[in-house]
């Protein structure tokens, strides 16, 4: 897919970075001071303290420097500089830059296809550099957008290889999506792509497991469908959060219906989701994240 | 507390028919024919099948019939002569009848104060006979609105006789509302109000089970509070779903803000569900509810 | 494009039947009387009262009838009978028929694109049968969903003749669609599709006037983006209202952010009214809609 | 009312800065400087920059600070310092006051019982001073909730010596809100109470002047009920919004409907928007907000 937004105006020598570091009085005034130095302006900042006395300190700016890209360096190191006296974290990145993302698929294409869509409007600033899939149905689709797409089947038996096979094809990407994947990737999978995989999967008030959730759903009667969209962790379904979102169903709905209401909110929660994280928005925190929307 | 809708000219006349039966093509003129030849005029009718190869119809039906107090044995006669026929189970209402309500609290307030003013602005066309408290905290709330409070202290060796006591006071109401009142009731208690004993509680995507549900979604990072409104059965929060509402919260809200949060979302869905119960709207198919909101 | 619904177990002998009259007691009577004599089971069944004494009625059913591609003459015959006694105005439509649907674009694509992703899967029962712009830019948009593309270029001298080519090329079609077509239609085009024809607009709280409604909705600070899907009469967007839904935006909102937020709003809210509108779901009534959703 | 927050460890040693200027880089690190010699804690923090050159900077802090009380001269000594390099508009609050709110009515209590419930719930930190209205309806509401009521009748004739009694009669309040007070106030009035006076009033889309909206939206079938809560200047109607929300009706709606439906956006929409206002959320800026929820 070509890139309409490699020259964009709204990109251009704007720069974005996110800090964490234990909370300390103090420490707004030393970004700033180390921004302000540096003849940055800062457009935009939001921040967060865990805890205000002694907990995690977060915080975000979206600045204008002139020349970023050439000031870079000097950028780093006048941060390298801090980190050690404040113990930061800090990650650094233009917003010309644009990540490139792994999608994971299986047979329905409500998800890749609403992500495919943000990217071509420029809604999503990313580039889809694969997609992944255990089954040919989505082949058409991923073609049709100018996507490589890679068959790698799955069957119980094969599972740790075709991971490994996946792995190989995707290669290094900024971040890999299970866009209603269908499968549980082990813990070495997760750990390749540390708050950078994300997944999407339906949810409900309460929660059903089992077989069939939607058919649990709808025997109970429930009047909201829901997704959530979360970071993959080793433990299933138990990442952290970054959107939820639901739509109202009501007694006509059958089970077919209510699946139906999913994918759209599913698909819509899943592209909310991926485009936070693209702009670095979401910091995870433990079990949880913090997203600076 | 006054009835400001004895005389209301909304619902002088006005009548709610619900019927369950199973379902058979011929049903709808059945009834039809009846309330035509009745001369009843059909203001509002819904109507659902759950399956229609031979599952359960269920209707409603508002009517205007004039001097509908004066031929309702008539209507009823009717009633019965088609109950054989089409093994109909059918329920009958004046909408001028404002059923008897008992409100059951703990300590807080949002939902009682929520149902207050709803039938004071006459919204909700009922009647709050009394409050059932095991805490005197909210005495002075039902004082104020004129309603009888009853306190029954709860203890884990004096639940059964508590609960005997309670209901000795509550008596013949038409229904029983748990709002927020954190105990769990016996499955006497549920027998004796079948299909008319709505709770309320707070749901989360996913939900969370144990002491402190609140702290555990704050430590996952929800992204949406819910609360949900159902009948009570025997077992614990399973029963028949009324409605569900959720609202949004962000990585800034402490388990206390998240509290807040569910107490407007709670009385609002307690409130909804309480109105469409008063109204003939809420039908229990089994695990589910049909609602014809 | 293929039709994937031809032989859907879906639609095989599903039914629909939309009927307006003058309201007198004992029509629902008469319909189900008629519908009970051929063997139809009617599976669901809406209607609506505009007022109890002296309005108009009208019903929506839907029914399973055995064979009903071959008993549909026998179906309205009976109707036609009926009709003479009671003033009924009615529309029949087997479910399995797909309406054609010719589009009206201009240079965006979010709405088009959503129409066509929903038809693929199979939510919207349709037949997109063309695509008409006044720009080339979507030609490829509709050129890979298979749909044929029409050019035709409008200026202010050339309007009367464009509207003239672009009626003769769309031809004979049940629904036309102005997905931000953002050209005002004549009248006479309005005329050739009475109850056919269906608009999106951006909408706000307060409405702003003038030629650009996003800056005036951005200088005052509006805190909710909303869209509402329309019949287009010859008074310029004052049709009857079929959908309506908002999005929220904040002070932080750029003009171009809240352009982008209203994208994602139209398209959701002109797929579900065309949706609608293809499924017998909405009536007309005078300057507003009744839709049994 | 007693004011049950008194003594409330959230508020205790919790400040709130809001600051305003002419953006220049530096500004961040100016205050943040200022904050970190007195040793205060900032635990939140919100900015906005109106346009990345040239605009206006506007920031809100929370902070804690030791003995906030009467450390407060030193802070505002320095905070003045700064004031004239920089330019800067502050307010300074702490959070353990309590404004003084009056609030003028008419006949309808909805909006006037919602404060009063927040108030009481220690949601909304605010004392509500007096309630003044042009009816005595509403007398029994105030008085029961022990707040000072004040009958000023209006007449055409007599609105401006009304407006100068009732002027008299709320004194120096913090803030006056308007929740469906049925009266246009003079611009006098508005000139009294700049940034302080806030008014709620229902909202559609589109827009429906004249004498009943409730009655022209009904008849043009509008699908959204909307209520925004703005602050009064002279131009009615036209002060810059601080919050809108909507709620869901269908065809079955009737006006009385859509006026039940509005009261309860219009209750929780105010309450919002009184709320962020006394937590020093909202800056106006011009024509519009910025709402620093």
């Amino acid at each position: 897919m070509a890139d309409p937004g490699q020259h964009d105006p709204r990109v251009t020598d704007v720069g974005r970075l996110v800090v964490r570091c234990p909370d300390r009085p103090g420490i707004v005034h030393a970004i700033s001071g180390l921004m302000a130095g540096l003849g940055a302006n800062i457009t935009d900042s939001q921040q967060h303290s865990s805890d205000p006395s002694g907990g995690t300190f977060t915080l975000r700016l979206e600045f204008v420097l002139a020349r970023l890209a050439e000031r870079r360096p000097e950028l780093e190191q006048r941060l390298a500089a801090l980190a050690g006296e404040w113990q930061l974290d800090w990650r650094l990145t233009e917003a010309g830059h644009r990540p490139t993302i792994a999608v994971f698929v299986s047979r329905t294409d409500h998800a890749l296809q609403e992500l495919i869509y943000r990217v071509r409007a420029g809604d999503l600033r990313a580039r889809i550099a694969c997609v992944v899939s255990n089954h040919r149905d989505l082949e058409p689709v991923a073609r049709a957008a100018g996507i490589p797409f890679h068959h790698v089947p799955v069957t119980p038996e094969s599972k740790a290889d075709a991971e490994a096979r996946a792995l190989e094809l995707v290669g290094d990407v900024d971040l890999v999506v299970l866009a209603r994947y269908m499968q549980i990737v082990s813990a070495d999978f997760c750990g390749r792509f540390p708050e950078r995989l994300i997944n999407i999967h339906h949810s409900f008030l309460p929660a059903f497991v089992g077989a069939n959730p939607y058919q649990a759903a709808h025997d109970r009667g429930v009047k909201l469908i829901g997704a959530t969209a979360h970071y993959v962790t080793p433990e299933l379904d138990a990442g952290p959060i970054i959107e939820q979102e639901v739509a109202r169903v009501d007694h006509r709905a059958t089970v077919e219906d209510m699946r139906r209401v999913g994918r759209y909110v599913e698909r819509q929660v899943l592209a909310q989701a991926v485009t936070w994280h693209v702009e670095d928005r979401v910091i995870v925190e433990g079990p949880r994240t913090i997203v600076f929307a």
